[in-house]
């Protein structure tokens, strides 16, 4: 759970002068309020939501969790408190529900899709995530049941173009190698034979980006004549979308990483209703 | 311009213990690199990705302004300053003009759709933004060329459904204008009679919630037969999409707001690329 | 209500490393103790005061409402609990409630010498509030009956001189409205003309700035003459104090705004006791 | 110097959203403004004015020193640079200015009345200052020529009334001296026998309160003739306003503290005005 | 106690993106766990420990009190709830108790100590403290029944050898005397004639920096028979370590103040156990 | 480097309301000091004390880099800027080289201790750290040659004992790799068996925890015996001080833990110093 002071800076983003039209209108009254899937798919954010309507005294009542599938017209939060506390926290509420599901559910998609292709290849999403939504963005991946990848540029060793037009791909292996034993060290790399030299110099995982099926499958056995398939896991990345990717799953890779799963989110729709 | 602390709380998000693989293998050096968009669309953030580089003593050239046009292919920013710097601001940078370009170009595109069937038809988001970006959402809206609606709870009175649940509509546009004279009030009513109510009743903006292009012509017939029509400005939302917008955008109304524009955005393909 | 963490950054400011003299001399017991008024007037900030005391884990019992009058000697707030935890927020909680309540109480003396002379015409308050406690301040002002005028640069636009320095005023009505129509436009004049001509170029409201009453009558009725009256809201500002207030008020307008209410408040006295 | 961070969050409450007026019309022009003194007194205020300006990269050109005497019309500070940022600023350096040099100037008046009186009192401050704005209060008072008096319950012992109601006066001496040798130790008391009693109990400052000026020389009276009075600083506070306090001072203390210099402060006026 | 927003921040910086390992592995079960100390010392921090577990629904039971002594094996706290939060919390916990029951111990040892030689002299700590954790640290030295000295820069006058190369010793007493009557005024003097100077210019304490004992006590019997012994308290600071203090304490001076207390912790073992 | 507002919160914690002292009795010039190293070891902290200074406009000139071996007497850093701000930011600077270098100059003792022994082993330290200064004690770790080790726990999977006493250890691993393959997964065992079990069920890194060097040469036999040395990473940890590192390091293993390095700091001693 992201700590409660975080999802309150949500709050002031939405209110920094109070909510001016509950505070004109409504009376000082306790009311029941129901949330509602308007689509089917997977909920996520409900512990978010629950969490700041609770900081305003408001009682959520959980009636599915986070990760399970819903269909349109579920009630997935039963609310009861103060009519201004709800009003005031709802939109802020919807808005993470409805990014998180969105999320969720579209990873759950990928999921399964991969999965009757390739049981073991997993989807994973990118740090291409909305600024200020990073760690609810990844904690949604993670329930539609896809990888979260590196969290941020703290938490794992990810050599790109970038770097290597800086410096040489074994030295900088060499180096990163050196740092830590705690550290995955991942490689990007865009054709077979750099690949295979990223496995020689003791690459963890492969990103072979921007490459076809048909590379993809030159690289796995490239690396598998030289006995290093085993030794790395192999991620691909860029161009696949979802009428690609049974076609890259097949190719005997163990992640496809996908950026909008993230970047590129199908708000979830969901709705507040004050019950009378 | 947001303030600059505000824009360094991504950066924290990025990097809590900073960027672990260039400070592993990226000598002291400096480089150039380029920003450039690779699709076409109205690009926007430039202003913030540049104030985070240059936070960071990087020197950050623009080469066109936000709002404008570009194509696939050119350059935005060129930079030029020390390469950890550099890669330590690329994912943040990125991510904000990705997601503020992508906001802007399908606003614009929304704008144009409008224009030529209802020139001075505005398009309009809502608050459904990504939780911690709302203030980018809302001005890349405004780049894009449309309107950014309420900002907050704080900033104007609009009363919903779930306050009707609560108070009688009268008694509503009454407390809220008695509380200021500096704030707009709006009403978001369901029926042509609603319509009529509100508009009496002093509302400024009457939002026309999910109604049909059929309801929503009756409504404006209505309140004309009353001479109401031109005291208010009409808002329509709800089941808007880019396919019906023009048969909305022809019913004689001022403003269509579509929560898409913030909620479901499609990011703007941008690349950061060291130079050698 | 303003968010707790905002209130415990009051606390904080009077506490950075604890209360050492309590935490030197008290021992750790239980106590009861009161608020009360020492002089009469409207009470504010007891909403703020009660948090801030239970945040500490100290029951507060509120005698009075905010906004509701008082007389010296009234208890307003009964405590009970830790000793140490009431006097680490007694002062910040007296900061809160002297100020606020200072505020509210002279507002309601200026509504009330208004409402005999003008019952429609409202007074109002500027930004012109103490750094820091802004939404406290203007909260106090609607407690005490009168109009919080913006909250902040962000939500109403307000051409003042400075802004007519650097671009036409009818270019400028005319971009404000391009951008919004969720905004209130509000023109700042100095001349009847120029009142006219702002009414003419579709400000929402005028504000009529160091104007005597004679020129401001005269500005009425140009408008009046010209049918421009019902259009605008009239706001005076500048040289308007106390004693003058009835005269301005006389002149046939909306609003008076006073930065007074919140740039010089006369602090209301209130004291907290320890209960034997 | 207050950190500049701690300023920033000033204009974040005056503009949570940017200034939306001077972003809808104001060209992207630089101009010079000044700001200047509408009244005569103390000017405070300009340092934090002028960094807050730089900031923004507006050159704040600096034509007196804070402490320093100024007239009606003086032009305080001359500022050049983006029109935008001159204006997002302005709101909030006013308010700066104007809240400290009312502080400064009503201190220096108060400093002055005492000294022809007794040259060697002191004027303090207390800590009913406005929340949010604590160390800038106090920073005002000193640039007055007053005495900060403690600046929060963290940096001196102070045994009040409501210590008293739960820990006996030797006992909380004792306690206190205890902890620390290095904090200032002061006792409140209502009678004379409680002054000497403090003053045998070492306290090093003893502050009576709400005494007549009779009993406050009856008390520096028995303090001589035990030969206590040269081991402490008295202090008076309650009931001294302007017109009483030569009467106070008259009485052999040290050091009168005024709540009022804090808590009901008279706004310094001060203007900003673009140069054509 | 310090605020808990205050201690959260500690729990921010241990889990950004939260707590991986039982996110993935624990299931959502309730447990208890004993915080137990593995050696003997003065225990400190249960406060703290104890207030960020009751932050996250885990209730915390005291089995003794800060400032107490335990013995190898004794649990001192309690806890049962859910086990994703203890875990979450258990490293932040222990690194706050096991530094401050390190501080705690050593300040009693370093007391008792001196106590048999000079019963009167005090133990004191510096400013010299692990940044960001500066109000615990003072705390832990109290509850070891140290002196805690100044808390910071801002609450009280220090003047050593590097203010005194830019202005004279006589002068600096004298300007700082000035501001304020409520600041105790201490200064760094490194001879015996120094001493003298500054106890003669109205020193509240005088730092002796770096004397011998020899000099020190040369020190004493100077100011003794200048009658100034009795106006100061004197500091001794510098070259002093555990096994010189008795010489030190044996000089007739009133405190020792030592920057090893904060700056070279030995951190004192605990440990937390799910029970089964 | 750790960003230059979180270094100002350690300003802040040491100057809440400025710096006192100075502000009283300093006057407004500029001045030249020096930092120097008052003991031999490897120096750090210098780039976050520099970004300090520079911050306040102090020029800060390096003349030595974070990382590097200084003797007694060797001048760091030579500033030179406005006296006030120098002195405001003397404590905290020094208190940062201080631990920092103290840190950074332990690990180098004990990387060079064990290289003789067993070149390719490394020094790691924990997560036992100081609260609010983890990130700079990570650095100092580096600079001193040692590894970090995971930084929080988000950012590696780290399955204890207590984890164990809730689920058994291959479901435990099995789970963790099912969240992600961008993790190390580091389980800690207490048996030679258990380590065989951890390293068959695939944990990258197995943590041998409190066994002594037999024990821990057993298990490094069981696992090569079983063809699974090669296939982990092992470490060491508990009972582990400066006299036993040797022995433990000659087992064949390939990190020793010390907690040690980060929980109990010898501070480095560092003076500033004012040039006449």
């Amino acid at each position: 759970m992201v700590p409660i002071h975080h999802l309150l800076s949500y709050i002031d983003e939405d209110a920094p002068f109070g909510d001016i039209t509950s505070e004109a209108i409504i009376p000082d009254v306790n009311c029941s309020a129901v949330i509602r899937a308007e689509q089917s798919g997977v909920i996520a954010g409900l512990e978010e939501a629950a969490a700041l309507f609770e900081y305003f005294q408001v009682v959520a009542e959980r009636k599915i969790r986070d990760g399970e599938d819903v269909r349109t017209g579920d009630v997935v939060l039963v609310l009861s408190g103060n009519a201004k506390k709800i009003l005031l926290v709802e939109r802020t509420a919807l808005n993470i529900i409805g990014r998180m599901s969105g999320i969720a559910s579209q990873t759950r998609k990928m999921v399964n899709r991969i999965t009757t292709v390739s049981p073991s290849c997993r989807i994973a999403c990118t740090r291409k995530t909305a600024p200020g939504f990073r760690v609810l963005d990844k904690k949604a991946v993670i329930l539609g049941g896809g990888d979260p990848h590196r969290t941020s540029l703290s938490d794992g060793i990810l050599i790109k173009d970038n770097h290597l037009a800086l410096v040489p791909l074994e030295t900088a292996i060499h180096k990163a190698r050196a740092v830590s034993a705690y550290r995955i060290i991942e490689v990007e790399v865009e054709t077979p034979v750099d690949a295979k030299k990223a496995a020689e110099a003791g690459s963890d995982i492969i990103l072979l980006d921007n490459m076809s099926p048909e590379q993809i499958r030159a690289t796995v056995e490239l690396l598998r004549s030289h006995e290093l398939r085993e030794r790395v896991v192999l991620e691909v990345s860029g161009g696949v979308d979802e009428n690609s990717l049974h076609s890259y799953a097949a190719c005997g890779i163990d992640t496809i990483s996908m950026g909008a799963l993230t970047h590129t989110v199908r708000n979830f729709s969901v709705t507040l209703e004050i019950q009378p």
